[in-house]
């Protein structure tokens, strides 16, 4: 029998178990792990990698407070990164306790704590609501600039000018031609509604010259397309966002260009070629030719040179606030060259020498473990973090596999999956980095979630992205309930609905509340998090010393519940609030929650401890 | 409920798995995966990476083999590192292979398969057994070499001239001054021994000139040590060995020297510092000053220059077959400098390039994963992947911890600890490597393992090393029952005992026995392996396409036992044979093995599979 208060022992990288939380070489800090009270327990070790030599530090102090035990270590920070877990000694055992659990064997080092000293984190990302835009689909600035039908004849398909309420269709009729004359103007001029809502950052689908409407085809990074309002639309947004306290984020494909920028012409040498000589296309698409950095003068004018492409736009007039870098994960990785971690590594150097907040935001579908230990990215668009796992549990296909294979619906549904698979994933990335993991639940590369479920299990799904572990992002449209055509992917770039009548109110609502709280309550924004097990529902913690979320969801109902709260405080009833479930009866005694499933809607209590 | 099937899926590195197994970049591999035949499998995928997007491939073709189905893969080597793992597509469920086992949830890619593209490994290593010498310790080969009493000064200690069957002692008391004569010469002469042994490859501690009996404080990296007989012995050393198709591995300390050495004054821009200019010390042993490699000439003399000490050793006329290296985990980390991944590639690099048979192998306690991914180090001495877990499991304490902590007894004996610790660590290891891990039950870093258990136990011991995964190293004495001093590490120094009468027989001749068994089964050199489940007792299985092992150990008496063989091919009793425990009973029905665990002795049987 596995002893209870074996799943109270609980530690991370967040101000309450450790102090600081961004310390530099040389700095002392204090690292903390606590557990209830029990006598079984005889000693506490921190086990550290110390110039790689394994060695163990027993806990020279603790304290309590409740029923709660506090453990303590105090050590310098020598290295750059320091692994680290826990060993818990009883009478006749030894527990090894890191990033994805308790264990009586002995661990590989790969999901150790880690402390990564002197890593630079955009600390504003974790306060902050994202909002992601597909600048044509949001709103019409200014109409002048509107790509005309015709205008363009590009890879077989000529350009369209659409009317804001006129079908987007599939790629393949459009041939992303489709303009419906949104731009950069039309955002400045909507910056009072983002942040009305609560949005405190953007994040915006390429804005840089090139033929299609999405703009991962670059013809000249110099240059924001004109029909988005060019280079001057640009200063102004920023400029507008920064006087209102937001921050942007701009999207840029450094691993290909479009065929038509004037590189394949003038810099043959900075594209893959095959063996046959010709161009390397990405994921074999024509109009994508693959940029290669085997060639050192791409380096230069990419980010090495101080007016190169992504150290300009952090300077003046631009002052951009951080890259998300299109397919992170196929750049600088050519079959033989595969020279993407120094890449990374000197991009990152480079980038926060110039902007140390910069964020630093990749896009990464499977696990981007490798990119995100502190020296190569912020953070991941979090789709095998957050995306993947939770449509699946929430019982839509998982858009990765199903477009590849068959995906059998049945293995939907699972608790203990997403558990798993949450887990694991975070347990390889350093704590310091966890908050800033981009979680959406929509996005221009996928279906948006409103037109998979219904809506009891949409807004169970946003309940859960607003309390989890990252930073949130809205799809456009998202906060008021705004469906796409359904059944393909492009379906999800509709034009922004501003009518507000057709606004869904219960959704607006949930979004509302949730941004609030998240604004409001610390604990949401950096707190520790846990998973717990009751045998069938998800249960998903947030918590600090102040105060505790706790996630419920079940897609079994009338399913009785026993919940043990251990891991916390001491609670009474009267010091949980029902944030969403409003009737629900539940009970609390000693710590141990009874309540029963009685519908597919999310319950959200907040604990407020006593100080 | 798990199907069962679930359990007899299979792939691996091995070339009943993979071919061929040492792919060059351009090269196709064919992979597969086996299992059961079964109505529930509909589909299997392969998914790898590709330029680091996830792609999936359907297997195009399958065989059965009796009543196994192999799917089969093909597909170009085009990157030097491939990841890859299995999707098994049911009606109702997708399953997930990779190392560690299989899983209904998506996983990380730490425990992927992995191909690596031209790795060079030395493919000797996993046909020989390995005996490890200490030379002061083996035998006395030239007595005019001999350190005398009092002929040396150093550490507050005086040399002594010991007879060979003077007690070792503690090197508290001796200052590792106490010598008994041993040298090269005598392991010269004693070449016949070895080779009747069926010893293959030696492994020698330092031999290089330095005051102490151990040499890991060296003073002149180009000369062996006068004691040992100089650099004469050793060249004629290995030129006999080699002459007996033998090889030898060296140890060296790169981490650091001996205070001695004349770098300490002509080069202190060799050694690093504290920021009060003093010398940093390994593990503070004030005789042994760290080698810095923030300093670039100290690569050069290391081992990129022709004749570097690295380089020098590789060349006539000394042509050795590897290098041991000291601490590896320490060397090129200290504090914020941590280049030591690109020094070990760097070594990596230029060793092989002069021999692409050389045996990098390296000392690492813990789990060395990061550096065992084909561009560093080819293997460790395997504490963390075999000593530490087996040691555990049949009732030694573990001495890493031990050192450190009280270690609690009982948490012992414990199969399912030792089957995950030896699983999730190999998870992280290319197939590729798993071969060349040096699996030992004793060196001159830990107690004898004769000291520590009776006698069924070591024996039972010494079989599961021989059909472990990973290549069996001896140290000396241990084939003959040699017990060290009891209680202290530096007891396991004793000089060699070389009167046939003092031979354990039993020993001697389990060691004899395997060692036949390891030369003439290659399923024992590279075939898969694969831990079993059934409720208690420990059950290791090796196999290929002709024969499988099986091993059986029980610390619980009297347990019945019922097993699952449908994981190999279909098996009548008459093709099993019993190697190790003859008086055992028992039945086999359709790949069903029952048997009562009736001793502390360790079972063992062969099965040969029919063509």
């Amino acid at each position: 029998m596995k002893p209870v208060w074996l799943d109270t022992i609980h530690s991370d990288n967040t101000p309450l178990f450790m102090w600081p939380i961004a310390p530099k070489i040389g700095d002392t800090v204090r690292i903390k792990v606590r557990m209830r009270q029990n006598a079984e327990v005889k000693r506490v070790y921190l086990k550290r990698k110390y110039n790689g030599e394994e060695i163990v530090l027993e806990s020279q102090d603790f304290f309590t407070k409740g029923d709660l035990v506090y453990y303590t270590f105090d050590f310098q920070v020598n290295e750059p990164m320091i692994l680290y877990h826990f060993i818990i000694l009883t009478e006749d055992n030894m527990y090894f306790y890191n990033q994805v659990g308790v264990f009586d064997h002995y661990t590989v080092d790969t999901f150790d704590f880690k402390i990564i000293a002197n890593y630079e984190g955009p600390a504003w990302v974790k306060q902050s609501i994202f909002y992601q835009i597909f600048p044509d689909r949001f709103y019409n600035g200014n109409p002048d600039n509107d790509v005309q039908d015709g205008q363009m004849l590009y890879d077989g398909h000529v350009s369209q000018k659409k009317n804001w309420d006129d079908p987007v269709g599939t790629h393949e009729e459009t041939g992303n031609l489709n303009f419906y004359g949104g731009d950069l103007e039309g955002i400045t001029q909507k910056i009072k509604y983002l942040k009305e809502l609560g949005v405190d950052a953007l994040y915006l689908t390429p804005i840089f010259e090139a033929p299609s409407v999405h703009k991962y085809d670059c013809t000249d990074y110099e240059q924001v397309d004109p029909c988005f309002g060019g280079n001057q639309a640009l200063k102004e947004l920023t400029s507008k966002l920064h006087k209102n306290g937001m921050k942007i984020v701009l999207d840029i494909s450094i691993n290909h260009t479009g065929i038509n920028h004037k590189w394949v012409q003038e810099h043959p040498e900075y594209y893959g070629k095959k063996a046959n000589g010709e161009l390397e296309f990405w994921a074999g698409v024509k109009t994508l030719p693959v940029l290669s950095y085997e060639n050192d003068s791409l380096h230069q004018v990419m980010y090495q040179n101080q007016d190169s492409i992504l150290q300009k736009y952090f300077n003046p007039p631009f002052n951009i606030d951080g890259w998300r870098f299109d397919v992170g994960h196929n750049v600088g990785r050519l079959h033989q060259y595969q020279g993407y971690q120094q890449l990374w590594r000197n991009i990152r150097k480079t980038l926060k020498e110039q902007n140390k907040e910069a964020y630093l935001l990749a896009e990464h579908w499977g696990d981007a473990g490798e990119y995100l230990q502190g020296d190569m990215w912020d953070a991941t668009m979090n789709y095998f973090g957050f995306y993947r796992p939770v449509n699946k549990y929430f019982g839509v296909k998982d858009i990765f596999y199903s477009w590849r294979i068959p995906y059998p619906s049945s293995s939907h549904n699972n608790s203990t999956r997403l558990e798993k698979e949450i887990t694991q994933y975070y347990g390889k990335i350093p704590g310091q980095l966890q908050d800033y993991l981009l979680n959406a639940l929509s996005s221009h590369d996928v279906i948006r979630f409103i037109d998979w479920v219904e809506e009891d299990t949409l807004i169970a799904a946003i309940i859960f992205q607003f309390i989890s572990k990252g930073t949130p992002c809205i799809y456009y449209g998202e906060e008021n309930g705004q469906k796409g055509e359904p059944g393909f992917t492009d379906g999800n770039r509709v034009p922004m609905e501003w009518e507000k009548k057709k606004y869904n109110q219960r959704i607006r609502n949930t979004y509302e509340k949730m941004i609030r709280l998240r604004k409001t309550n610390p604990v949401l924004q950096e707190g520790s998090f846990r998973f717990l097990d009751c045998g069938g529902p998800l249960v998903y913690l947030r918590f600090n010393d102040e105060a505790a979320f706790l996630y419920i969801h079940s897609n079994e109902l009338n399913q009785k519940v026993e919940l043990d709260l251990n891991i916390l405080p001491n609670i009474d009833q009267d010091q949980m609030e029902v944030i969403f479930g409003q009737d629900i009866l539940y009970s609390l005694e000693k710590n141990q929650l009874s309540f029963e499933c009685r519908c597919k809607q999310a319950i959200l209590f907040k604990m407020n401890f006593r100080p």
